[in-house]
């Protein structure tokens, strides 16, 4: 995306863009056929859960006036609408905290008013909405959208972070206010005793507990050892939603003498009873607002658009990070242009609007991930096993895969060169099968083991679609119509999924990994490697990386301590918005350039993790290391990266990469592995990165290779 | 273990070495220093909870005649004697739950007769212990534990899985009566409404849960990748006793309106109440019995005499077996001699006896081997780093460590000649870093990477030593003086004990391992071979795996269904040690000879498991392996044998052995790896397996080598 300010022409590239691959967005949906099914309820789940639980939280603060119905019916209306019309379908909509605080604050407000009230508190809302419509209108149409370019992983992975901290609270909350009087008397009062408080609490404990537990076991079922492969892939897909079922079902087995209202269950109105209508019609009753405070209005509307502006766009951001390789165009101008027309839209009708959310948008776009993996690889497996049945040679099976890979690619007008994927290994293997040997040999699962090798050939790639969004928010719009269902979710079930979306959303975030890594044995510190691709680990001295991380962990206490504040609470965003010029002109002060670009690059380019390149100097490997052509080693080099480029993120988890520490046994094991081309390797590798930056993605210039490569020969040259 | 049924020439022989080592056993033990705290920690408590459980029992089940006072009484005094002139000091002695069944048993046989009833019973207990002692001289004297050398890992390990079984129903059993009326009304009357009840059982569920998953997480702390080093090693070596704590503080957190008796918490008299001391003058009552009931006693006498001697003999095998490279003899003669010393001592005194326990026993040795292993590595690590320090080379750094390894060697005159973990890996070494070229440069860590390859250089070993028993028994007997304290732990946090020894005696059970590999994927199924030494996996195929373990699985619940008989429940060792001629004369019947051997050899003498060697045939790697001398390939497989003799039940946990799929991969990337001399390798292997065989170690056959290869080489080829 370049950085352009020219009223409506950030808006016009977006929709030119994404109107190119919008008949391919719902024909490649379709394709997917039912296995759109487990990323839809995943992220059904995920948006609607809590949704319903501050839908639950509006209606105590606002007396009843806006409750779940509201928001369920908010997030289904602005879903469906943008995963139609949107310029991001990965980008999931929903009633967000922030706009629960701001209602709540404004409902305060308007009580208390005479000329206000109660009665014209959503007609007020209304007029808010409009306001903080037209600033959003302004936004998108003067490109304020290019100044995500500024946000570094720095901002947006705070960001991320402090939502997980939200979300853990609330989990925390939820579960300690168990063991309390409910704040609405929903129980019966023999369930309102201490001593079945007592037992409340406990059961509460268990139950949020047991489905924290169980589901985060559920996600990583595909690398359970028991059970049948396709047992697994179900769990793995659907284990969470199937586990909120398991906890509900395990909620109801206490019934001897165990009082009404044991557990909690979820607390809302039915949509069809008297009075949940009531706010339809508010679009009749905001000509009735004072004018004063018609004008007033502007000011919460301020802080709204601020709050939607930075909320939308980094969710939309966070949602399509570099790791995913997304290969459709990002669309931040036409989307807040759309949100604008939506706030107005729920403004109208007396439901608080939705934005974008973290962290249901990248976990849309990786469990989309996961499901662009299984499709790819099922495809390819069953490729690769026809053409050993038909006795195909290895360049036959390799051309034979690469045909029904290319059939998978999408046919875009606007993409990214990034299919480079499968042709290159193609390529590379079949040189190294026919310096082997056996090139003309027909393939059997010893030279090529269809389980494994499908999985290093493939690539991260994202099923980049619609209908997996618009499906959701037809789910979450049934939510309102299944209320009855709904209810009988015990809310500890609540509190634990709370925890599990807080801590689902941790992987991948690189601030979190470093606070890990502050609290990894240094003799252990190799194993971030391992997991993450973390560079900075080789090329920042140990000491900078700490500094920076405790730099940016009180910057987010300081804004967690911020959301306390009652009112300057909503006001967080702002202090994160301030990262982006403390980013640019503060930092650079405190810390090597070089160095900052690899903890937190704008939009990095990020290179293979390099290795610690002992054998430099090892006589045995280098001697043996001439016998091989140098095609081989360039061979090797695609191999070796795109084993490498994998991400803590990314749905390959079986990584095949070596560990430094297996490296450095191979220096004295008279192995002749590629370890000993490192040197040449590094040459390449600074060769091949400029190529790699010619892509039409959006790019800020990119650290310069050398330097980081400089470093690295640095770091390592120490450790010999 | 020479089978041999002259009397008294077991008993002879087993004194005889064990006198040899005795003096070593005690000074060894104490230059371990304060480290021996942790495996007696461990096992005490692994050893006082159970006794103090079946204590609680045991009162309820005999009108409070017999208390955990008594239970804990009789394991500290036995453990004791034990532990100083026992044979064997890695058993463990303790009361154990079949003895509290036929104390139950005879107990209500007891308190009906009107010439015995309630008083009498201790003094009739006398009688029955005395013929049992005399039983047991008799076995002991006639060498019946010959006889174990037939008792093959089928039995041991039914035997092992059934106890885990009992454990596991104990704690299950547990948990459930939380939420019920207590059998004894300790707890006060609004403790018991049922409400508080509820309550009560909810946080049961929390702490046994807590307690259960924390240790179970400590036990595995040292490979942590989070904390330093000497934090993560105290978690490892005390994280249950710490766990124990912490759950009995969390216990006391709710305060507030919660009654007393909420957690119910461990009930036992203070050993200083009056009326605790009336057992001890039992044998002053012992000529009041009827003489038709003296000689009546033999009836149950026998019962307990069968169990004693098979309870006793195998909780001593499982805590010998090979895994474990124990140095020192075993004493099965002598042991059960002086067991039978020990059941006339508690007889005469009113308690019920001690036998040899599992899981503890087994428990009991795993903590001395990840102790030793500790001791070890320390030295080695701190030798290493000194001749580092003087620019040593390679040569003099392995003489150098080669020197301290043989220091910490015990220098028993009877001993197995087991010194050649180090040695070897030295020659191959050194050899290889010669033909390297580097032999004569000073040695730094990216040649010996210290703090790795001295994990890799060592063998598993136990600290075989009487410390730590006699220690464990000692505080046994403490906890008797210690019980006001001990009863503020709960008894909820006692379930999760339960469970967790159940699962920590899990590990190593082959048994079990193949009730895993049942539901284990296919694919997956090459992932036994990595962490278990499990060759079966490929010599044996899987369908007939999969019938034997199902055969062995009908009979462990016919086992455990036997427990549930009230009184035939006692016999269940019985059909156990039917197992014995089951295994001899029937199942070869149904399995082949050599599948058999393979899935349970009585003295199983275990081949470093070999790997597929698919490379077999690779012309590129066959070429290449030409160039490298001989002595280089013998270097290479002495490491790797050395990495694969690794079991689940040994301390190194992270192996360095590659997995098969690395391997398979291995045959099409062109690395030069040592897997290219595999048929060498089996060469080599079947030369040296005779040698190894030499040992003193009592052995059976040893199964022939060739066949085990022979069937290898059809598996890998199938695989081709």
């Amino acid at each position: 995306m370049e950085e352009t300010f020219v009223p409506f022409r950030g808006i016009k590239n977006d929709l030119k863009r994404r109107l190119l691959c919008y008949r391919q967005d719902w024909s490649g949906g379709l394709r997917a056929g039912i296995r759109i099914l487990a990323p839809t309820t995943y992220i059904f789940f995920a948006s609607a859960i809590p949704v319903i639980s501050f839908g639950e939280q509006l209606e105590r603060d606002t007396d009843g006036t806006l409750t779940a119905v509201q928001t369920l019916a908010s997030t289904a209306l602005c879903g469906v609408i943008h995963s139609i019309v949107g310029g991001q379908p990965l980008l999931i909509l929903g009633v967000a905290e922030p706009t629960v605080i701001m209602y709540t604050f404004m409902f305060n407000f308007a009580k208390d008013r005479k000329d206000l009230g109660h009665k014209l508190f959503l007609a007020w809302t209304g007029w808010v909405c409009v306001w903080t419509a037209l600033l959003l209108f302004l936004l998108a149409i003067l490109g304020a959208c290019s100044l995500i370019n500024r946000f570094t992983r720095l901002a947006g992975e705070l960001f991320g972070l402090l939502i997980a901290m939200l979300f853990m609270q609330e989990a925390i909350r939820g579960v300690v206010e168990e063991f309390g009087i409910p704040r609405r008397g929903n129980s019966s009062q023999t369930a309102l005793l201490p001593s079945w408080r007592f037992g409340n609490g406990m059961f509460a404990l268990v139950l949020s507990f047991g489905l924290l537990l169980t589901a985060l076991r559920s996600r990583k079922a595909r690398s359970w050892r028991y059970g049948a492969g396709w047992f697994r892939g179900f769990i793995a897909d659907y284990g969470v939603p199937l586990m909120v079922l398991v906890w509900t079902g395990v909620s109801y087995i206490p019934v001897n003498e165990v009082p009404q209202g044991i557990p909690r269950r979820l607390f809302s109105p039915n949509p069809w009873s008297p009075g949940a209508y009531s706010n339809w019609t508010v679009i009749k009753e905001m000509l009735d607002v004072p004018p004063l405070y018609i004008v007033g209005a502007f000011i919460p509307a301020t802080m709204i658009a601020v709050l939607y502006y930075f909320d939308h766009s980094v969710a939309s951001q966070l949602s399509q990070q570099k790791e995913f390789n997304l290969k459709k165009p990002s669309s931040y101008h036409y989307d807040l242009l759309l949100l604008g027309v939506l706030v107005i839209l729920c403004g109208l009708v007396g439901i608080p609007p939705s934005n974008g959310v973290i962290p249901q948008s990248p976990m849309h776009t990786k469990s989309l991930a996961t499901l662009k993996h299984q499709l790819l690889r099922n495809k390819l497996v069953s490729t690769a096993r026809n053409s050993m049945r038909k006795n195909a040679n290895l360049s036959q099976l390799y051309r034979n895969m690469q045909e029904a890979y290319n059939e998978m690619q999408t046919p875009l007008v606007y993409q990214t060169p990034a299919t480079l994927g499968l042709k290159e290994l193609k390529d590379s293997t079949v040189q190294r099968a026919s310096s082997g040997g056996y090139i003309d040999a027909p393939v059997d699962e010893s030279v090529f083991d269809v389980d494994k090798d499908v999985d290093d050939l493939l690539p991260v790639e994202v099923k980049e679609q619609r209908i997996s969004n618009l499906l959701q928010a037809f789910m979450v719009g049934g939510c309102v119509a299944a209320m009855p269902l709904l209810k009988k979710i015990p809310t500890s079930v609540l509190w634990g999924y709370f925890a599990f979306m807080a801590i689902e959303s941790l992987p991948g975030n690189q601030f979190w990994e470093r606070i890990l890594l502050l609290f990894t044995a240094p003799s252990r510190r190799y194993k971030v490697l391992e997991e993450y691709h973390a560079t900075f680990v080789e090329t920042v001295p140990f000491k900078t990386i700490a500094f920076f991380t405790l730099f940016q962990t009180a910057y987010l206490l300081l804004c967690f301590g911020l959301t306390w504040i009652p009112i300057a609470g909503v006001l967080f965003p702002l202090l994160i918005m301030l990262l982006v010029p403390v980013r640019q002109y503060l930092l650079p002060k405190f810390f090597k350039g070089a160095h900052l670009q690899d903890l937190d690059a704008a939009e990095y380019e990020e290179y293979p993790a390099i290795t610690y390149n002992l054998s430099f100097e090892d006589p045995v490997n280098q001697a043996s290391a001439t016998n091989i052509d140098s095609g081989e080693i360039f061979d090797d080099i695609m191999t070796r990266s795109r084993g490498e480029i994998r991400h803590a993120s990314s749905p390959k988890v079986t990584s095949s990469t070596q560990t430094p520490s297996e490296e450095m046994r191979s220096v004295y094991t008279p192995r002749l592995t590629q370890r000993a081309y490192s040197p040449r390797l590094n040459e390449i590798r600074s060769e091949r990165s400029p190529r790699s930056n010619q892509g039409l993605e959006i790019k800020q210039t990119p650290s310069p290779g050398p330097s980081v490569l400089g470093q690295t020969s640095h770091v390592s040259s120490s450790s010999l």
